[in-house]
């Protein structure tokens, strides 16, 4: 097993991974003529003990004693996300709407326990996998109030690996395995899950599930929800489902998909058998640069049409690469594009070397095999900052940077009109907000219909104004994400922060379904109070 | 467009492709050894005028004179699907349920005044697509007993092609187009919907989603629900969704997968975004023999897990292999593998040899290149008798002969159990049912994680005893999927005939919040009626 880290009560990741000094200075150093790094306008987070939170409506019952803690401390860490607007509040001073007990069952009983408590008092409970939601996913809010309190279902004492068959390519875990654990029982058999979120190292299967999430390897094994072989789930009244192992079936909808999204609403998934793959044995990428972001994007189509099926297609817009090759104090122009082959079974020289004559064909110039890996300039430097970015998110937050991203996925032919739009909408938001600032762009998954574009944006805001000047923001971005006609997420999830675009995303009459569905499986309508479900 | 064909109103799929007498000949020629193909025991279908009919509960209204028919051949080419059971159910004598009324709307607005119609007076309504379902799809049943009367919407009005975007490979097409009209669309532009069920010729794409179908290109393309884009559903109160246009999101349960495998029991698809493909420029299709039906299926399952994607595997065990080829006159042993692979942008002789060697690393023989095709002994064979199969169904049941087939989904973990269990039972109740017969099984779709597996069974019957005679063999066969962990279908679909396995199949839990769905969409259960979201 991994060995087990600290997490960050107040903020994204492991205490053990926060940025050091060098970093913080190495960033300084470049983000330090943009923004206002200093000292004086440095308020950092208050400590656990300093956040204020309502007052709890329910205390833990004796008869759950071990089990389920009013403690301040876990209050605060189960009380938030990891959005922007999460980390944003906790500095607001203002007291947050909180759990009013955390519970922390330990296997599958245990659980049934605190949910036949929850239902038979009528506390709301909100299922928290690994807590990394940036879209408000496990956050009380009002519709909270109409149950009688509000318990934190933390899942990760349910973390047990069930089965795996190598035969199947199959893993039965609990939900509330973390990924790299998963990865650890996987690599002795040879098999790896390939999924990758930022989040990968604070982030369950269960939540995956639950926000059908995405991995970064980005064609044809991205999203969770084509992963999920069955999954079981337990209902508020005790009833327990599992659905049956196949490998693709015609009974009906298929029941897997009820739960992929369903966002802690419709019940606890408690456990899922996942398609996982052969470790890979043959790898190639490289980096590729192109004259503009709308050839790049010509080339990435091509490919994932041809059915290359790249493990890896990503394409960084000028301002995006310029800005992760900001520290390394290259140089660089244009568009890059990162496109990554691999296999557990043949040479992949021959897929790529057809995907480089496709980039060629729009402009697009393969760099040199060179620098640590041999992928080319650029390559690695946008690989270490992936998982680095939501740290340095963080330590801007200390100086009142309003630094986020949002993601959305469109058809191809809505392309490059839909990303200039929502860019200088974007853009001009900011710019309304904070005086100044930028608005990025990747594309991070690629389909034969569409792509996902995972837009970053950044701007000086003021401590104390914080929430506010991100929602601007955020609801000029998400207007236009939907008057383009994308989506309001490709793989964060609805959240609560999404609730009115999901609502004019989805049709009135699924909206109702899916509440009928709800009120079916959880009569007391104690999951997760206040999603898009409702309304 | 294709030339316009003339639908057998008591058999399988136009009149134009019956067999012709050299074929019969031919055919009897080989099972007259086995079967009673003589004049003695010929007892063919009635004529259309004398197939006797329920007495119509309702009278097609004046106000949609030329919408709706109370024909009495109208109504017996509604009356059934083309299972094996509806055709032998033409020759029972027996009156037969029936809609009351078919109606034949030629566009959107048409069928919403007929859906209007019927929800006001409370008249069940069944889609009609091609009506070549095999599972009683569209069958009337007692639970239409509840209804004023029953509506057969035939919906091959409805067969236009909206747009068709060579950016997004997708084409936006009604539901009642057929897939030859739609792949003639389509051919100009360069692309195909490589979607070739048996029904391919008269069956439609409402009926591939409503039924969650598959096509005969056997791994990643090859269920139709994972080609939907986006879906278009009118609801029996007038209600309009349109999902939108997106290659992939994260908000909510994925609306269009409530409406794949929905059976018509949640309104009706109108159209629907379906994902296409550039045609194949490149082929390379070889036979392989292996010594066993296992030996295959191992090797089977390493080309799919490898990532090779082939657009077809498919195993012929020993017995089904012999059957293909007996037509022909070779004598033939072993399992037959038949490995595919095509691709619009690049040379696939490397896949395929990659292929080659996994097979031969399991024992099998690649046939030399020859034949019609270069393909390989056995290979043309079988696709010649694909489309063919279900004529010569038709043709033997005039002699009293019960031949069908039926196919479930496994994990590959659960083989070679579950074949030979599942053989060996459906055998048992051939032998009791029949005295002697054939139980024959190839795969048909393969995935990572498991396999499709198609039986065919036939043996001599008796006249005015089919029904019941085939009712037994497949309650065996069925019970025998379901113990041993299969689905009731892969891609024939639930219909009435599966009803009792698809709820040992689903859990209660999910049927309960499908019906709840149903009853918001539906409130006035008028869609469908009879189907396993019933209780």
């Amino acid at each position: 097993m991994p060995q087990q880290k600290t997490r960050n009560p107040l903020g994204w990741g492991y205490l053990e991974d926060a940025l050091g000094d060098e970093e913080r200075r190495a960033i300084a150093g470049v983000l330090g003529k943009v923004f206002r790094l200093d000292d004086e306008h440095f308020r950092p987070c208050p400590p656990v003990g300093g956040v204020p939170l309502r007052r709890a409506r329910v205390e833990p019952p004796r008869e759950m004693a071990g089990l389920v803690s009013g403690d301040h401390a876990d209050r605060v860490l189960h009380c938030i996300g990891r959005s922007f607007r999460d980390l944003a509040s906790l500095r607001s001073g203002q007291e947050l709407a909180a759990p009013d007990v955390v519970a922390t069952p330990g296997n599958a009983e245990e659980l049934a326990r605190v949910l036949e408590w929850a239902n038979r008092d009528g506390l709301g409970v909100i299922p928290f996998g690994g807590g990394s939601s940036v879209v408000g996913g496990v956050t009380p809010d009002p519709a909270m109030d109409r149950c009688n309190g509000c318990v934190s279902l933390d899942l990760q004492g349910l973390s047990r690996v069930l089965e795996i068959s190598e035969r199947d390519r199959v893993a039965h875990v609990e939900a509330g395995i973390l990924g790299p654990a998963l990865d650890a029982a996987l690599r002795p058999r040879g098999l790896t899950m390939r999924y990758y979120p930022q989040s990968y190292f604070h982030s369950s299967v269960g939540g995956w599930i639950a926000t059908r999430g995405a991995g970064h390897y980005s064609t044809l094994h991205a999203k969770i929800e084509d992963q999920v072989e069955a999954l079981g789930v337990l209902l508020p009244d005790g009833r327990r489902l599992h659905t049956r192992a196949l490998p693709a079936s015609s009974v009906g909808p298929d029941p897997n998909r009820l739960w992929c999204g369903s966002e802690g609403a419709l019940g606890v998934i408690t456990d899922a058998r996942l398609r996982v793959q052969a470790r890979p044995q043959h790898k190639a990428t490289r980096g590729v640069v192109f004259p503009g972001f709308e050839s790049a994007l010509e080339a990435g189509r091509e490919i994932v049409q041809a059915g290359l099926w790249p493990a890896q297609l990503r394409i960084l817009d000028p301002d995006e690469h310029r800005m992760s090759n900001a520290l390394s104090g290259q140089a660089v122009s244009g568009a890059l594009m990162i496109l990554g082959f691999e296999s557990s079974a043949f040479r992949v020289d021959e897929p790529l070397r057809l995907g480089l004559d496709l980039c060629r064909a729009h402009g697009g110039q393969p760099r040199e095999p060179r620098g640590d890996s041999g992928k080319g300039e650029g390559v690695d430097n946008w690989r270490r900052t992936f998982f680095r970015q939501p740290y340095v998110r963080d330590f801007l937050l200390d100086y009142a940077v309003i630094a986020d991203t949002f993601e959305t996925a469109v058809p191809w032919s809505r392309l490059p009109d839909f990303y200039r739009q929502v860019r200088e909408i974007t853009r001009a938001a900011v710019n309304r907000v904070c005086g100044a600032g930028t608005v990025t762009c990747r594309t991070t998954h690629a389909y034969p219909d569409g792509v996902c574009l995972y837009f970053s944006f950044n701007g000086q805001g003021r401590h104390g104004a914080l929430a506010d000047q991100w929602w601007e923001i955020k609801t000029a971005a998400s207007d236009a994400v939907m008057a383009g006609g994308g989506t309001i997420s490709h793989h964060h999830a609805m959240g609560r922060d999404h609730k009115r675009w999901a609502r004019q995303e989805l049709p009135p009459a699924f909206r109702g379904a899916i509440r009928a569905a709800k009120r079916e499986l959880d009569p007391g309508a104690i999951m997760n109070p206040g999603l898009w479900f409702e309304g």
